[in-house]
């Protein structure tokens, strides 16, 4: 039966997203490995933790959902207050809104006119989609996509921060950028965004502080200029996991997109070892049980978990509960654990627990969680966004 | 509806398999990006050169399946002549299975009972599924299992080039394991793996002739010995990409596993750059279709494809037909196309191919290839075994 491409991409992004429940529940031993593994109450910890802090300084929080790409944890952060969700990519927004969510800022530019306009196809039937613009070609075409949609878009300018990936520059050009996107038809100019990358694994906490708030402060005096040629902005958004505690206290950002915080990994483990103490509210609630499957020499032991279970673009993994114990990429679907000077390995056929390195390209190799309570998987939580960067 | 665990992995090893026919071919400046595309013509050269190069030596080809995880290419392997095809865990030799392929070697130890269990029940349903053990402990569990199923197990003892991955020492260990599969009811020895992996990138051609013929060359020792001993060993096989104009000169190797050769990558182009002139027989089939996004500073611009579309583990992905151009990861969804002096960039909502820089992890972070054979894609290639490390 032929379909056409487009009735083959709605589909993958109509694929189920609420929790599969199972009959009986498993405990974590029997669960096939590798298996990415969610601490349902460390996850629910860190949720209120952040939604608290933020809530109590005025600031909202609008979680990036590129991290978990999975809609029973948005809405389980929309449920405490979140005020909406990001998404990195178009077909990210059109499984969330598939999955019910209606409040969505997509934070990188759109160019594809196919991309322009799904996105106009997306925002016309939700409540609130947004997207970030950084070029007034592209703004000029997304305005078309929009008003051919019958619908108008919201658009905040990126503002590059000196980071060199996505945005227009501070000052003047980012103020000429806004001027164009409240004279293109279709188009309605809600605000800024600033994402400082660059930043948020910065492992020294004074550095980290000074330079997020010297970034900050020079986006919101662009802020400024724009307020003064006229145009309100609504929303300044920005900010993550690293530097929440910051952003947050500086006037003028009205909300953050913060995302491994839910979850947390060994990279943000660092940086909080760094010194920032707000880090102390949160814990890793995500980890890879794997399992032991070869001895292949004094000293080591091989798990069925590499390349293809675990991000690979940052820190190593970390054996949870082996002290002295290293974890070192195998290949594809390998990992060996290397036991310095008279610590203990496990035994053929443990299970052995991993910290992931980074959570969001860890929790992109998975189509489904396994959240854990107490021991027991009572149900499945479908990565329903999984693989949908397009 | 609740269900169970088995009855929810079982439907995910099932998943559609087939090329999904599109009513109308799409031109790939028509795809969403990222994109994973597939130089179909390249792709059946690569599948001829390798497969004829083995026959003429009289050398069996079992590619390894893990590298593209989707049937559609399997059964073009084995509609060429390959022996059957390996997968490097049961929830990848299901999916083959699911989808017809029932000649299956499974090329990692298995320790875990469920695992077990699941391999035991496959076997029983299938012509030819192996498996490689190297413990004398899994071992007397797998037979076990095998037993408790109904069915006997076609086993390969697994050698360890001292490579420290998995296997058993050459020699006398080797020989005490294939001793103990022969005792062990519920097994059939049939012979000896042994996969050098840390020798296939090997850049220098001298070195890596050198060290293959002289890790095969031990492997074979330890065959001579189990021969000696009384027990046929009917399957000699290992190698890969890397090595197999080495190992397939070698009297006594009976098959190679190799996986890469179809698609071929960046990995792959540097030890074809090492000298090995056997590597002019394949060529680049794979390659990530991206859109210029921004174009943030001058001498950059920033593609909408990054560690969630192409692995991060081997070296920069490649930018085709950009001279002086390089390839720079930016985040889960981002890569910077660095100019180097006097290089043209492309604009804003231009495509670019990357060429991949290890074929197998990349196919992993996609749910479908789009094949293009003279600039149209005509169906989809479901990666239907992508994820199923389990």
């Amino acid at each position: 039966m032929a379909e056409t491409l487009e009735t083959f991409l709605a589909a993958r992004t109509a694929r189920p997203a609420d929790p599969v429940a199972l009959a009986e529940p498993v405990p974590l031993e029997a669960l096939p490995t590798p298996a990415l593994v969610v601490d349902v109450a460390a996850l629910d910890r860190n949720l209120r933790a952040m939604q608290g802090f933020l809530e109590a300084r005025g600031v909202g929080l609008r979680p990036h959902a590129k991290m978990h790409r999975c809609p029973v944890v948005a809405r389980r952060q929309l449920a405490l207050g979140a005020i909406g969700v990001c998404a990195a990519k178009v077909a990210e927004a059109e499984v969330l809104r598939a999955a019910g969510i209606e409040r969505i800022l997509v934070t990188s530019p759109v160019t594809a006119p196919q991309a322009m306009e799904r996105l106009a196809a997306l925002a016309a039937r939700s409540e609130d989609v947004r997207v970030v613009v950084d070029d007034a070609g592209a703004a000029a075409r997304l305005g078309e996509a929009a008003r051919a949609a019958g619908t108008e878009l919201a658009v905040l300018v990126d503002l590059d921060p000196d980071m060199g990936r996505t945005g227009i520059a501070r000052g003047a050009p980012a103020l000429e950028l806004v001027r164009t996107v409240v004279a293109t038809p279709g188009l309605r100019f809600t605000g800024l965004q600033q994402y400082a990358g660059q930043l948020q694994h910065l492992t020294d906490a004074v550095e980290r502080r000074a330079r997020s708030r010297e970034a900050m402060e020079a986006g919101l005096e662009t802020r400024a200029l724009v307020e003064a040629d006229g145009h309100p902005v609504d929303v300044f958004t920005g900010g993550g996991t690293g530097t929440f505690d910051v952003d947050s206290e500086i006037d003028g950002v009205t909300d953050l997109q913060c995302g491994s915080y839910a979850f947390m990994d060994e990279e943000y483990g660092a940086v909080h070892q760094g010194g920032s103490d707000r880090f102390a509210a949160f814990e890793p609630a995500l980890f890879l049980l794997s399992t032991v499957i070869s001895r292949p020499r004094p000293g080591a032991v091989t798990v069925d978990a590499g390349i293809k279970s675990l991000a690979t673009d940052a820190a190593r993994p970390v054996p949870l509960d082996l002290p002295g114990v290293r974890y070192r990429f195998a290949g594809d679907e390998h990992g060996v654990l290397i036991a310095g000077e008279g610590a203990p390995l496990p035994a053929l056929g443990d299970r052995v627990r991993l910290l992931t390195s980074h959570c969001d390209p860890t929790v992109n190799l998975h189509d489904w969680l396994y959240p854990v309570r107490d021991g027991l998987v009572h149900e499945l939580w479908p990565v329903a966004a999984r693989g949908c960067s397009w």
